[in-house]
Formats: structure tokens, sequence, C-alpha cells
């Protein structure tokens, strides 16, 4: 196991993607309670179109409206130049941008070609300059679509958008297909270089944790979560939340890997953040707490 | 990893027990559909109090309903002697027996001194006879009321049961506390000799799959499960429901490990049994399906 592990909180913006939109206050407090917890990288905000994820307007505001803390990264998923340029106007320290390893996801998801979202991450590495550009390859563990494509074709193409000047690769499983298998696949892939490579799990089967869990054992220390397990669709129960902060660093707790975050007051933010979107979130740490609460 | 794991789904017993009560007919075609999917244990009834646990009435009904399938293990939980005679009479193939390492959680649930419960199993064993009795100490990962309580605490008690003639002992993670460690803990107090001892894992924090995966790379391969995630309690949302037979047999059909068990047959069960609770499953692969679906 790693003696330190970086967890990137996604919530304020893969958890409340697709829910009713939040107010901007809301979002700015739900930024500030994850860094009061103890979480030193979040991302805060998608610069992508109003119209098309309305839970993401006033991306510009959210940022305004932060108050900084030094030591934290304030990241921001944009899609395109343009938005990488208002994020960059809005003063984020990292862009977040995406592809999918997968040709028809990318195509669905982006209706883009894969090249020509390669192409759309150089002209965003290239406007980034100083700021650091973080490429999530999606379908990092498999296609919904193209029952062949394996870790291995993910690492391929993370490899060209590192070569391209992305400053961090993050391999996602976008659609809850990852297993610990896929996960010793994909650092077979890497050929076990491993620092620096980000994670970004969703729990569609149950599996979000054993995958880390497995992760970690291979050297993995770089982790994308939400608060509560938030970033499934509100309309399906249990539909691939995204890795729970609170339930990975209770897992990391236990394990004796450093995270810096307190895992008890994540757990009152997972809690708060319920009121927020109007339901439960799929989370058992946030509602039954750590197992050291129950301990002591 | 095992080449092979044997399940026992005790979705029928401790998954519907907390559930409002539901038509011995629906019962006994829930604990037929188990089977047809390929489980070859199953804990159908508990022959308790109907005014305790309303939904457990009928149990010699369910026992007497099914029809039974060669090589197939149908088991009760038996409180006492006295239930051990009802479910006798009703001529179940396994007892299964409650006990807790905890002498606080012991006095709660059955209002008994451990010492007593150790006598009460003791005289179900003599009853039994030539049926095996499964003897589960719960708590086996950690007390919510004895904060220093550890899992060789709990092999103290279970190898006295194994001592008095139980045929198998299984740990129950009853509030959801165990972690990979812990798992390790039990491994270590067993001295590594898992052959035949059983784990039954709850999701109360989310960790029933890692637990599971954890104490599969130990060589245990006996586990309690519950097809959908049953057990949790009906009134607050993710509150610790069983380990769901399906999300484990799609993590073991991955890891090529053989159960002899139909995932997406268990999967539509679990959709099949919404229906009968009134409400979704906690499980990701009764509504995702396993991953081999989507790659499909």
């Amino acid at each position: 196991m790693p003696a330190r592990v970086s967890i990137r909180d996604v919530g304020p913006r893969d958890g409340l993607q697709p829910e009713e939109p939040i107010p901007v206050a809301d979002r700015i407090a739900l930024v500030h309670a994850l860094v009061d917890a103890g979480l030193t990288r979040v991302e805060v905000a998608a610069f992508v179109s109003p119209k098309a994820v309305p839970a993401m307007a006033g991306a510009a505001d959210v940022v305004a409206g932060i108050e900084r803390r030094p030591g934290v990264t304030y990241a921001a998923l944009v899609p395109n130049l343009r938005g990488a340029e208002m994020a960059l106007e809005a003063g984020v320290d990292e862009l977040t941008v995406t592809i999918s390893a997968s040709p028809t996801y990318n195509r669905r998801n982006v209706r883009m070609e894969v090249e020509e979202s390669v192409a759309v991450i150089a002209s965003v590495v290239a406007a980034a300059g100083a700021v650091p550009v973080d490429a999530v390859v999606s379908c990092g563990f498999g296609s919904p679509y193209e029952a062949d494509l394996t870790p291995a074709d993910a690492v391929a193409l993370g490899r060209r958008l590192a070569d391209g000047g992305a400053t961090h690769v993050t391999y996602a499983d976008t659609t809850g297909m990852a297993t610990p298998l896929r996960v010793a696949e994909l650092h077979g892939a890497l050929g076990g270089a491993v620092d620096g490579v980000g994670l970004h799990l969703h729990d569609t089967r149950g599996t979000a944790l054993v995958n880390a869990y497995a992760a970690l054992g291979l050297g993995f220390t770089r982790f994308d979560t939400a608060v509560g397990g938030l970033g499934g669709s509100p309309f399906a129960h249990g539909a691939g939340g995204n890795l729970a902060t609170e339930e990975l660093v209770a897992l990391l707790d236990d394990l004796g890997v450093a995270t810096g975050i307190d895992v008890e007051a994540l757990a009152g933010v997972a809690l708060r953040v319920e009121a927020l979107v109007g339901r439960p979130v799929p989370s058992g740490v946030a509602h039954a707490g750590p197992r050291t609460r129950a301990a002591g």
C-alpha cells in the first residue's frame, strides 16, 4: 500500500452535473466545505453550454466566488478551446479535458471522432500555458459499444495525450465496467508506471471501492471521487455515481494510508449535500459514519 | 484466488426478515428462483416467534411448500431448541444458529448472556443429530458496544462452538465494521485454517464486496449473501443490506472463480424481488447487469 494518496473531489462538477440546477452560492459553499474537510484538489465547475448542462450554468461565478485556500488546486472541466479560455479567464488552477477510448462513446458524448478530440485537447494544452491539463480518458476499462476495447487501448490513447502535453492522464471507468482484473490490465499496459496516473471510478456495478483497493495494491495514488457518491442518474436507483470520497477515505484511514482528509467532516458534508440534491446520497459512510465512529 | 466458492443465499431469511411480511407462496417462489439460478445453499426461513418477526411467520409452510432439488441444502435459522425442533420436524437440511462475540449485542439481540447462548447452541446441536448446524458468530469484526472487540475474540468463541459440535462456523459482519485489515486479522486468528469457515458480510459502509475480495485472496471459500443486497433497514437508504449475491458472483465470474450460479438469471431474480418488497434493491448488478452484459 502507498503511504499517501491524493484525492480530487469531483462532486461539484461530475457529481452535480446530472442533478437539477443548484444555486451558485450553494455550489461555492460545497467547495468551501470540501476544502475545510481537507480536500486539496476539487473539480469545481464545467465551462460547458448551460443549454446542454443546465446544472453547470454560472461556472465563472462559482470560480469567482470561491475564497481560495493556499495549497488547494481548483480545477474545471472544459470541453473545447472556448471553454478553456473562459476557465483560464476565470482563473482556475487546472483544466480537465475528456476524451473516450471508445470511438462510439466519443461520438455519442461529444459528437466528434477520437482524432478530432485529440486535436481539441492539443488546442487546450496550447492555450493553458503553465496551467496543468489533466486528460481524462473515458471507457478506460471497457466500452458498452466495442466489446474488445481494453485498458491497453486506453493507455495507447493516454500516451498520445501525454506526449501532446497533457500534464496528467486519468483513466475513467465511465460506465462501471472496471474490475480488479481490468485494473491489473491497466497497470500492465502502463508497464507499472503509475506515478501521476489518475483513476476515476464509478459504482454502477458496486465495484468502485474494490477497484480502488486493487489499484492501491498496485501502487496507484491519484483518485477522482465525489462526496456522497454523487454523480449517478437521479432517475435510477443505484445508477452509477462516482466512488464516494468518504468511503475511499474510510478505507484508506483503516489501511493507514494518509490523505489529509477528515472523514467525519466529510461525512457531514455528504449529508448536507442530500439537502441540496433533494434525495439520499448512496454512500454508506455518509449515513453510518466510518467504523471508527461505531467502535468509539 | 480459490478455484471455486460456495455461496449461501440468505435472502429469503436475513433479506426478507426486516421487510413487511410477504406471502408464503412468494417466499417459496423466491427459493425456487434462486435454485433455478444455480444456488445450492439457501437459507429459506427462520423458526422464530411470528410476533417478534412477522415477516418470518409461516416458516414450516415455506419449508413444506418447497419442491426439493437434489444436491441443494435448504437451511433455516433457529433461535433456540424449540425452533430447532420445529425446523427439524419441517425437514430442513441445515440449522443456522446465531450468537454474538459482543456480550452487549447478544444481550440486546436475544436477551441472553453469551454463556447462555453457548448452552442453547449445545442443545440445538444435540437435537440436530446428523443434521448439520452452522453457528453464525455476529460482531465478528468489531462491535458498536465494545471498542476493543477483535476478530480474535470472535474466533475464540467460534472455536468453542466447533468443539461443542457445530458443523461449521460463520463470522458475521453484523454492523458493517469489517475492513480488509479486519478480514486479515480474522485469517490470522484462525491460523490460516479457513477451510469450511463462512463469512457473512453486510454493506453498511459500502465495504461488503471489498471485504469479500480481500477474503478471497486469503483463501476463504464460503460466503453468505442475499439476492439484490436485501437485508438492510427498509427505513434508511443504504442502511446495511447483505452483500448482494449477484455482485459477488459477477466479481467471481470476472476472476474466473467458479460458483455454478448464472449471474444473469440471478439479476433477474433480484429485480423480481423489488416487486415483492416494494422498493428498489441496492444491488448495482441487479440494475446494470454484469459487465459482460454491457460488453456483449
